[in-house]
């Protein structure tokens, strides 16, 4: 499997590494299986990194933003001009994903993969495709090759970043009216319909809602967008930052790094990787689960199992900053809890 | 309301200062609400200080550990002398709660209020007031002097970490047997039968479940506890260490305080307190959401909204300690967040 040159190829989780992590996890003390999903959280990263290991690295954030020819259609609470508004907002730390990445001691990397304005951004990466995707109510978001380059710069993105030194990446997203083309992303790819997926995004009203569940099942209708070829799917009705946190998801499992992933359009994302490359899921964690519809679906899709319930819809990678240190905490628990020897500490009976 | 001869005394939240923390929230550079609880969470820390606060000061997570009569009836799957093992291992910082402490930033204060052993442990305050409790199957826990003994016990520690510079606190337990008990607090305060707040505990099988449901019965035919005498139902069913965290988190709320309440025993103590003196659930907030039935039950009749789902069920606090920098962090958004005119960000239409 190849993405414009890119040949993409996902190992599977290291069973033995899996193994040693869980007969040290029965050998703490605890009840056996009383830390629930940190237990399970840990076993997988041993699984991931292919032995049992005690630290991963750096965290980092990133954060795509594009633009979307869909607005046109009135789908979204806010004016176009907010996608560059906000990545400048990003860029002078003055955002929530700004304050949550400092809680996270994670770096942003802030990346331009396609809004319309003009001109760079200090602090921002220029990664600019095309200047916003067109009106998928209407026909393609974008070509195919545009599709490609969005997922192969993704890869090179995270590629980057691990070379860096980066052990655990999240991803993030900013683009006014996105709600809309990951909806028809996750209802292609999950076979469900536009009205089980589509939320009310930043906030929509009722009559509002409707009308965005009309414009999905028009994209949907138009573009024809299916699991057997994933990358038509992101060209027909996804998003250029869409494309890209695929991207930047299986560079991470490319090279044995987590990738946590955070709200709606990052599980679209995520459901775009798996579908390029399966096998990508087993790299991935959920973090907290969005107020939006679509994004359960995603989930429940890949078997992830989101920790965190906030009833946040944000995005900008704000639910994958609360969740990287948890992820971290359950390393640090596998290793530095004393074991019921060590301890003197008697077992259960029975 | 007195508790040897301490007046229990709590304030309403400040409607102000709650006020003041909601019109900055709608300033903030995202849509109204899409930060979910960690806006409501703000807000009511506002509310419980008094003021617009930016920092709550120093964690600390108060540990209280006793013993239990009624583990003669097998409710337990670990012998009873694993409560002073554990202490000994919290205090050799070999448990779960010494690295999640860690990770929260957090001071543990080991307090024995009642285990079975003799002697003193180093790095354990001592404040024993009895060695156990009988057995609750056949007749009262202790004595409604000893419980009282047991919350003004609670009080006093809360107090004395307030005084040196504690801003948060969270409650934890240890106590091989303490789910019996606190099944049985829990149904004597909402009215639900035994069997709909029963759970597994450390890990009994089908057979142990039913045996330990009969326990709860039986506990509370022979005691008789209600909601209109807390103090009573403590004596008649409780343990040392549910009254004594009772009485933390009476004593952080009449401090204005913010309390942490853990898993399923600090739940049973949380609603012991709000029982003691109503108004005290203002000041407390759930963490994660436990594998123990009754766990659930409690935080409802409480309207706590617990926000993290990692199938945990281990006590010690280790649930709470996860949530603290949550709760911190919450606090840090409504302080560092760039408003909408400060950064320059187009708001939404209509």
């Amino acid at each position: 499997m190849e993405i414009a040159g890119i040949p993409i190829e996902i190992h599977d989780l290291d069973r033995n590494a899996m193994e040693d992590a869980r007969r040290r996890q029965a050998s703490l003390t605890k009840p056996p299986g009383s830390l629930g999903l940190l237990e399970e959280i840990s076993v997988r990263l041993c699984g991931i990194k292919g032995e049992m290991t005690a630290d991963l690295g750096g965290k980092v954030i990133i954060l795509c933003a594009a633009d979307h020819g869909v607005v046109e259609e009135g789908v979204s609470a806010y004016p176009q001009e907010v996608t560059a508004q906000m990545l400048a907002n990003f860029a002078d730390r003055g955002a929530a994903i700004n304050v949550l990445a400092g809680y996270a001691g994670a770096r942003v990397v802030l990346v331009d993969i396609g809004t319309v304005g003009e001109g760079s951004l200090p602090g921002v990466v220029d990664r600019r495709i095309r200047a916003g995707t067109a009106n998928i109510a209407q026909g393609p978001a974008m070509s195919r090759k545009e599709a490609e380059r969005a997922v192969a710069t993704g890869i090179e993105l995270a590629g980057q970043e691990i070379s860096g030194g980066a052990g655990m990446i999240a991803t993030g997203d900013m683009g006014i009216g996105n709600t809309t083309p990951s909806s028809a992303l996750v209802a292609a790819f999950t076979g469900l319909p536009a009205e089980a997926v589509v939320g009310r995004g930043t906030g929509l009203d009722d009559t509002a809602l409707d009308a965005k569940t009309r414009v999905v099942e028009k994209a949907l209708a138009a573009n024809r967008p299916g699991s057997d070829d994933p990358v038509g799917a992101l060209a027909g009705v996804g998003g250029l930052e869409i494309g890209a946190m695929a991207g930047v998801i299986l560079g991470g499992a490319m090279e044995r790094v987590p990738v946590v992933i955070d709200g709606f359009i990052s599980g679209a994302a995520a459901l775009l990787a798996e579908r390029i490359c399966p096998g990508a899921k087993n790299f991935m964690f959920a973090s907290h689960l969005s107020e939006e519809p679509g994004h359960k679906a995603a989930l429940d899709e890949l078997s992830l199992e989101p920790f965190i319930n906030l009833n946040m819809r944000l995005g900008e990678g704000t639910g994958a900053a609360l969740a990287m240190p948890v992820i971290e905490v359950a390393l640090k628990l596998l290793n530095e809890m004393a074991t019921f020897d060590e301890a003197g500490v008697s077992r259960e009976s029975g």
